[in-house]
């Protein structure tokens, strides 16, 4: 029955807090700034949501994630009193730190697996320029984009589940979508799609609190991404 | 200076009129019908182009290429008097040819070479669920998939080419356009893209007198897609 596998990507097939950190380190070092990469990438992860939400609330029109990230980054940097010390090419730079996000170690394989058997495509908030730079980075042969720059809005508004599954040419019924967290998937089977579910227990670091479980009866409830192909039959 | 290479798809990647024909002549066989498939290939592609015309005159709103490939099949089973020979599943079917052509033999070579260095991904009028299974039968591995449906408009109107670009987050003089077709180089160069060219001489069948050599001073001219790829030291 199902055709297609769209998968949530930051968190649920990448690490984007190690990735970010990593970055943030790198640059913090040759600054000599001391603050914990860790919490960096937290904060500015922190205004993700924030920032889309007057998007999805009609409040501002569409805009590529790429630009959200570089104004949360401006907030984020001024907030930790580092806004003189990282000029416009400086940001930008950082900025790429969402392109060069490590891809958690079972993400590779398994999708290697599933792409055997079905269509998979990305349905993230991250636009189709920052996907593919994700997937050239990480080695994840996708099929194919769809998300929110598809939709023109973020997730978990149900137009982007629907305009993604209609970009692939199939009906609900026949996309399964994949994700770390629950409330993605709980709007994704409000849209009509399948849903499987397995955890990133360690997605914002050890004291975790958020997504450590199945919180309803997702069509599949899998340990990782290999468990889940394996699941799938593929 | 280019990061990007985008492709035009039918004829120049993939062999669309004998795929086509293939297919017709499965189903012409089951029926008994004496209709030489190539003819009706040639005769389908004819009504291509006139189709998607009204859309970019801005007469039809934008309808994917998929629809716009059966409402063909219907006028040109009835010019053949065919209609009463495919009934609606059987029309479903045969549509289904355009996702199973095959790729020129220089097509997976050189693109596995060039997708090494740089991004791939089809800027063609098909639709991404088309543009997703043809690749999927073929063994095109893009790294994202631009064109028209990103534009909601066909070539060679200039908003394909510019949403394409602008998809991929780049500006027009990094995003090579790679086509076997004069028309499309030239509009890809009005917009700013780099241009290049290699000839599919027998796209249209042995007696093809249109595009067999490149009729202006492209960025770069190649014999083949492998051609190209050592071109551009891929």
């Amino acid at each position: 029955m199902v055709e297609a596998l769209i998968f949530d990507v930051f968190g649920t097939v990448v690490d984007w807090r190690n990735g970010v950190a990593r970055e943030a380190s790198v640059l913090f070092q040759e600054r000599g700034i001391d603050i914990d990469p860790h919490e960096f990438a937290d904060a500015w992860r922190a205004e993700y949501d924030p920032s889309m939400a007057r998007i999805r609330d009609g409040n501002r029109g569409y805009i590529a994630l790429d630009v959200l990230h570089r104004e949360n980054l401006d907030r984020v940097l001024s907030r930790f009193g580092l806004e003189d010390r990282f000029d416009d090419d400086a940001r930008a730079a950082f900025n790429h730190a969402w392109e060069k996000l490590p891809p958690w170690p079972d993400s590779v394989p398994g999708l290697t697996r599933l792409k055997a058997r079905y269509i998979i495509a990305p349905c993230s908030n991250g636009s189709i320029a920052l996907m593919t730079r994700l997937a050239k980075y990480g080695g994840l042969n996708w099929d194919a984009i769809v998300g929110a720059e598809i939709a023109r809005d973020y997730k978990p508004q149900p137009v982007v589940y629907q305009a993604s599954v209609a970009a692939l040419g199939l009906t609900p019924d026949r996309v399964m979508m994949v994700a770390a967290h629950n409330g993605d998937l709980a709007a994704a089977r409000d849209a009509g799609l399948k849903t499987a579910f397995f955890p990133r227990p360690t997605e914002h670091g050890e004291g975790q609190t958020k997504d450590l479980t199945a919180e309803s009866d997702w069509d599949i409830v899998a340990t990782d991404m290999e468990d889940l192909a394996g699941k799938m039959a593929a």
